[in-house]
C-alpha cells in the first residue's frame, strides 16, 4: 500500500511592519502554503513575497480565509451575514490570486483561518458562505477543513473537493476529536514525538489519544506551525521524520506552476 | 467619418452602512463603469452588486484603484514605494476580479482614483508603479487617464493602451488643461451646456475654454459623475445629447460578458 | 407628580466622505446625543463638529462606544475578550473626550452601540467589560442601556447610575419587552401615533403593547432616530408634542458645559 | 554647572497578534515614553499595558501622534488637510489620556510619529495644525521635536514648551544637522561609541561631525530605540554611561503620576 501525506502551514502573516513568522523556513517543510489574504493578517507586499518564495520552494498556494479584524488577527468570532462572508472570500480570493499570478502560480485550494476556521466546524450559515464563495468562484478549487466539520460536508454536498486536516501538535480525544486548548494533553512541543505520532497517522492511520487508546483519524493533509523557533523545529522534525521513512509528502492540489 | 465616445462614471464607492451616490442612474447614462476596489472606498458586497448592476445594464467594468485610505477616500497624496504602490493595485485589481468574475463579466481596464490620479500626471515612479501593476496582471488591459499625463506616456512606452479622457463638468483653458478647482469657470454646472459641449468634444475636437477661445481636445471616453442628484441629470443629459446627434456611445474596452 | 424625560438619538455617525443621517435636524429635538467613537462610525473631524452642534444646541454629550468594525457599522457581534473590550471602550471614551474638550464640553454619560448594545443585554461578560471600564475612567458617568439588561445591572452594582430607556418607534410585547424586529408590530412609523405614546409613556408609565393592553415601562429616557427623513421627522413630533403638553424634557445627565 | 539630560523612546508600537519591539527593556532605560496612539501603531490593550509599565518603571509618558496609516505604519507622507491633522491629533491625545488615566499617568508630552514627525520639521501647515491641536488641548503641554524645526517654532510661537531633541544614533553634518538616512556615517551602531557621543553631547554640548570638526547640539532630550536587540543594548549603554559618570538623567516634563 502506497502512503503519502501534504504537510500545510500558515504563512504570509506579517503586516507593514510587523514581522510574524518565518516563511522561509517553514515553506521548506511543507507541500502547501496557506497565504493570509489581507483580512486577518498579510499586506499586498508581504502577500506577493510569499507567493514568490512558495513558487521558488515549489510549495502549492492556498488562500486562507478570514474574518476582517486585523486588530483580532482573526481570532475573535464575527457575527457577518452569508452573503457579507461569501463576498468578503471572494474578495480576498481574488485579491491574492492577482498576487499569484504576477508570481507564477495561482490559488489551488482554500483554507478558512482562525475564528473562522472553527466557527465552520458547528455554524452552517457561514459554512454553507464559504462554500458558496468558494464554488461560484471555481468548482474545481478544494477546500481544506477539519474532519466531521459542516464545512467540509458543505463542500462535498456542493461537488467541492473536501480534504480533511490533521494537527501535528495537538492532543486527541478517544473519540477522535481535538483536545479542547484548554484541557490536559492539549498542546504538545516536543519535535520527536509529534514527528513519530505524525509518521503513525500517516502509515497507519491512528493517533494515540490522551487516555492512551489509539483512535483513527483520517486526513490527508497535517497542518503544522511556523510562527515561533520551536514551531519552526517540529516542522523540521516532522518533514525528516517522514522523508527518512520514505513517506511521499506531495501536496493535495496539485502542483505549484500557473 | 465617423465619431463615436465612451462614457465613463465612478461607481460602487458605498461602504458598508454608508451609500453614495445613485449607481443604477448613472449606470444607465454610461458605457464604462469605474468600479471602486476596497481602499478608497467599496465594500466587497457593494462591488458585487455593483458589477451584477453593471451586466444587466450591459456597461463595462473598470478597475477604480486607489490609495490605501478609507477615511480620506483616496483623494489625499500618499507617499507610497513604487513596491507597495504596485502590489497594492495589484491586490485591488485580483478582488475586483474575483466579484467581476461570479458576475459573468471581467475587469476590463484600469483607472487610477482621486489623490492618485492627480499624483500619476507628474509623479513618474508612482505612474510606473501602476503601469508595471497592470502590465504584470494583464499586458491587454488598457488604462484610462488624464491628456498629457506621464501615466498615459508610461502606459503607451511599456505596450499597454492608453485611453485619453475628458471631463464633461470642467473648464478647460486656453493651452487645453483642466481649470484649477479653485479658478473661475473650473467647475460647470447647467446639464444642457454641459451636454452641448460634450456633443461638439465628441464631433468636432474641440471644446471652448475660459477665455472664449476653440482648443483641441483629444479624448476617446468622457468622464461624469453621479453622487449628487445634479450629477445624475448631467448624465442623462449628455446621453440623451449624444443619442440624440446619433453619435454612438461605445465603450472603449469591449463588451461587457465574461 | 412632576414628570420629565430625556430624548436621546445617534449622531456623528458620519465618515470621512460618507454623510449618515441629520445631525442638525436631529440635535434640534433631543437633550442627549449619543456621539459616535470612531470605531463603529465617526472621523475625528466628524465628531468635533457633533460637538459642537451639541454644545451650541444646548445638547447634552454621551459616548457611543462600538465593536472595532467600520465595515459592519459595529452592527455585527464580535466575541472579544474582557480585556480587550474594556480597553476598546477606554479608547473611545477618551478620544471623544478630547474633542468634547476643545468644543467646550465633556463626555456625560456612555451608552453602547448597535450590536454591543444588544450583546450586553444578556452577555455577562462583555456587559461586565464595558461596565469596568467606565468605572476605571469615571464612576460618575452614568450609563444608558435597555430596562433589565445584565448591562444595567451590573452598572448598577458597580456603583454606576443605571439609566434605563425606551424606544420611540418600537413594539412592545404584553411582557414589556421589545417585539423581536422581525415581528408583526414592531416598527412604528406615524410620527402623530409616535408622539402620543411616548407622552403617555411619560406621564403615565405605560405603552399600549402589540396585543392592545396596556403594560408598565419603566424608563428614563426615549431613543428617538435621525438616518431619514421619516426618523427626523418623528423626532420633531415627539418632541413638540412633549413641549405641547408641558412635559419638561431635560437630559438625564447634566448640562452641556465643561 | 548642572547638567542633566532626558531620555526618550518610542514604544507601545505592537498592533494585535503583532509584538514590536522590547518595551520593558527600553522602558528601564529611559525617562520619558513617546507610547503610540493607534493611528500608526498600537492597539488600546497594549497602550494600556505600556502606560502601566511606564508607571511602574516611573517613566513618563508622552503621546506619540502619527498618521492614519497603520498599513505603512504612518511613515508615508500623508497630505491631510490641517483641519483633520489638528482632529486626528486631538483624537489620538484623547485615546492615549484615557489609557494613562485608568494606569494611574496623563500624557506629559506630544511628539510626533515618522512621516508626520520628518514633515513638520518644514511643513507649515501641518506644523500648526499639530501644535494648534495640542495648544486646544493643554496649553502646558510641551512637544518634543528637531531643533529648528517649523514644528518647534511653531509651538513656541503659540506659547508651547518646545523640547528639542538629539538622535543618539545618528551621524551630523558640520551644520549641526542630521547626515540623511542614505548617507555615509547616517546610522551608528557601536554602543559605547554611541554612549560617549551621548555623554559628550549632554556635558559639552557638541557632537563630532561626520568631517571631524565638533559641532554644537542643543538638546533637551536624547532619543533611543528599542525595537531591535542592538537598539535596547545601544539604549542600555548610553543610560549606564550617563549613570557612570553623575548625569542626572530626568524626565523633561515632570514626574509620571497622575
Amino acid at each position: 500500500m502506497t502512503v503519502a501525506v501534504d504537510l500545510n502551514s500558515d504563512v504570509g502573516e506579517s503586516f507593514g511592519r510587523w514581522t510574524l513568522g518565518d516563511d522561509e523556513a517553514v515553506l521548506a517543510s511543507v507541500t502547501s502554503a496557506n497565504v493570509a489574504c489581507g483580512f486577518h493578517a498579510g499586506d499586498p507586499t508581504t502577500l506577493r513575497r510569499t507567493c514568490e518564495l512558495a513558487v521558488a520552494g515549489g510549495v502549492v498556494v492556498g488562500a486562507q480565509v478570514g474574518y476582517r479584524d486585523l486588530a483580532g488577527f482573526g481570532r475573535r468570532f464575527l457575527d457577518v451575514s452569508a452573503r457579507e462572508l461569501a463576498d468578503d472570500v471572494l474578495y480576498q480570493l481574488g485579491a491574492l490570486e492577482a498576487l499569484c499570478r504576477v508570481s507564477g502560480t495561482r490559488v489551488r485550494y482554500v483554507k478558512p483561518h482562525g475564528a473562522l476556521y472553527n466557527a465552520v466546524v458547528h455554524h452552517q450559515e457561514q459554512a454553507r458562505a464559504v462554500v458558496d464563495a468558494v464554488h461560484a468562484y471555481d468548482p474545481g478549487l478544494p477546500v481544506l477543513g477539519l474532519p466531521g466539520s459542516v464545512f467540509l460536508d458543505a463542500a462535498r454536498a456542493k461537488g467541492l473537493r473536501a480534504v480533511p486536516e490533521a494537527f501535528a501538535d495537538r492532543g486527541y480525544t478517544a473519540a477522535g476529536t481535538l483536545v479542547p486548548r484548554t484541557g490536559a494533553g492539549a498542546l504538545l512541543s516536543d519535535p520527536d514525538l509529534v514527528a513519530a505520532r505524525v509518521l503513525r497517522l500517516v502509515t497507519e492511520g491512528v493517533v494515540t489519544a490522551v487516555d492512551g487508546t489509539d483512535v483513527p483519524v483520517r486526513a490527508e493533509s497535517v497542518c503544522l506551525h511556523g510562527d515561533s523557533p520551536g514551531a519552526v523545529a517540529m516542522a523540521r522534525a516532522v518533514r525528516s521524520t517522514l522523508d527518512g521513512a520514505g513517506v511521499p509528502v506531495v501536496a493535495f492540489a496539485g502542483g505549484p506552476g500557473a
